[in-house]
């Protein structure tokens, strides 16, 4: 167990703190290979799921003495803990409120074809296409991991999902499931068709209703861009095009159809087929 | 039909300008029965469905311009309508963004009678109670908005729905349905229960499932607070408690509860009961 080092880091302008604020910005991240994950609530789902891409932990001595079994699954993982002030912690930080902690974590994304194996003969996974407000592509993370989808595939054009807006507001989801990142859409689609998922735009303009649409094989919901939604060349790539019945048209957002969706796949889903379904409370 | 006041409105710091702005804190707006909707979409969707409540229509010229059928329809509603100088729509406005106009409208809200009468025998309304968020409380109008509920009835304890923050997040659906505000939670649960309508709290804690539920007769869901949920008093009046199966407990958040519960009352209404169902293209 490593304990944490003695020495008080305290001066904000040092390199080492300016190498962990760089994270802050997707160059530095793409450069580094490295992210941020910020607050008490994200470091132990990160130390929890995947502690191997852990580097380092950097927290307050209040938060140390707040949160030991942090502090604890950090050294078991062998990941560098550092004591730092108040001010040093908010230099590093993306927002305001890192809780007294932030670490700094390998990027854990995995191979396409790893992800689309993960979805295998029953599951279910989401495409992230041009979807760019982080707050909604951290909820369709969210929803992806409640409802048991088996994979989350962003595509090239889509926001980072090391923002670390998205990783805050996945409130850990990021960590427990499968994302593939970086392929350009279209290859992306491609491959899941090779592999026999079937691929279902989330779109209004869908001629398929939510329950007409055939969930009970492996397939993929498609999620396009906040403002314009889903590009012909995606459409026209897509199995079916499928829309959510509603009263008024442009009621509901992005992340709203995302969790409606996955709600839709996972109540299709074979009993027993994606895990333990347990009940969970709203917060 | 009303012209825009020849006279551009250019001092932020004239008493005219100073009573709009104070609607941006609950007290003034208590007080003087009025709210802010800003911006062209949300003020659109006032003049179309409460133009009655509409007051003034405050605006650049620019914005003026570009909008000429939202000052027109300003205009046939006998709306006030004034050009001001960006500065002054700044001052007045809430948001850094208010995108060039922004409205005064008196309360919409109805009694509560009038919204449980809205829902008849076979619709379906939600409760929120203790929601803190004003994200969360937009989201969720937008969905009942979305899904066809009947009426949104806000306890006393629960966020101002005519804080700014809440109007803009829903994107106008605050004009489309009945809300009631103000009653205290247990009396408005108590008035539900009288009128024949099922209370089903929205709760992790639930020994009934979502697809358990029976959502044929005239229900509300009930919503609770993002930290803590519903109070026992609360839980101990309503009907049924309805948890939502997922994977892993603590990723779904309010809104995402909420839309996956009206959704599912939505799909549980005989066809053509709430109206026409057409199909919305996500944003």
């Amino acid at each position: 167990m490593t304990a944490p080092s003695a020495q008080l880091l305290s001066n904000p302008r040092s390199e080492r703190v300016r190498q962990v604020a760089a994270l802050g910005r997707r160059a530095a991240r793409d450069k580094q290979g490295r992210f941020l994950v910020e607050g008490p609530q994200a470091v132990r789902e990160l130390l929890r799921y995947a502690a191997h891409a852990a580097e380092a932990l950097y927290l307050t001595p209040a938060a140390a003495r707040r949160h030991t079994e942090i502090v604890g699954a950090a050294g078991e993982a062998g990941v560098r803990t550092q004591e730092c002030t108040e001010q040093v912690l908010a230099a590093m930080a993306d927002t305001g409120h890192p809780q007294g902690m932030v670490a700094v974590a390998r990027r854990i994304d995995v191979p396409l074809g790893r992800a689309l194996e993960a979805v295998g003969e029953s599951g279910f996974a989401v495409v992230l296409t041009h979807v760019r407000d982080p707050g909604n592509a951290g909820t369709v993370l969210r929803g992806a991991d409640a409802f048991g989808a088996a994979a989350v595939l962003v595509s090239e054009a889509s926001v980072d999902v090391y923002n670390p807006k998205v990783v805050r507001s996945t409130v850990g989801s990021l960590f427990h499931l499968p994302v593939s990142t970086g392929t350009p859409v279209t290859d992306l689609l491609e491959a899941c068709r090779h592999r026999g998922i079937r691929l279902l735009a989330a779109d209004g303009s869908g001629p398929t209703t939510l329950p007409e649409a055939d969930l009970t094989g492996p397939h993929a919901w498609v999620m396009g861009n906040e403002a314009w939604g889903l590009e012909p060349e995606v459409l026209a790539l897509c199995d079916e095009v499928v829309s959510i019945p509603i009263q008024r048209a442009e009621s509901l957002n992005l992340a709203m159809a995302a969790t409606v969706c996955l709600h839709a796949s996972a109540a299709s889903q074979p009993l027993g087929a994606s895990g333990d379904l347990s009940a969970g409370k709203p917060s």
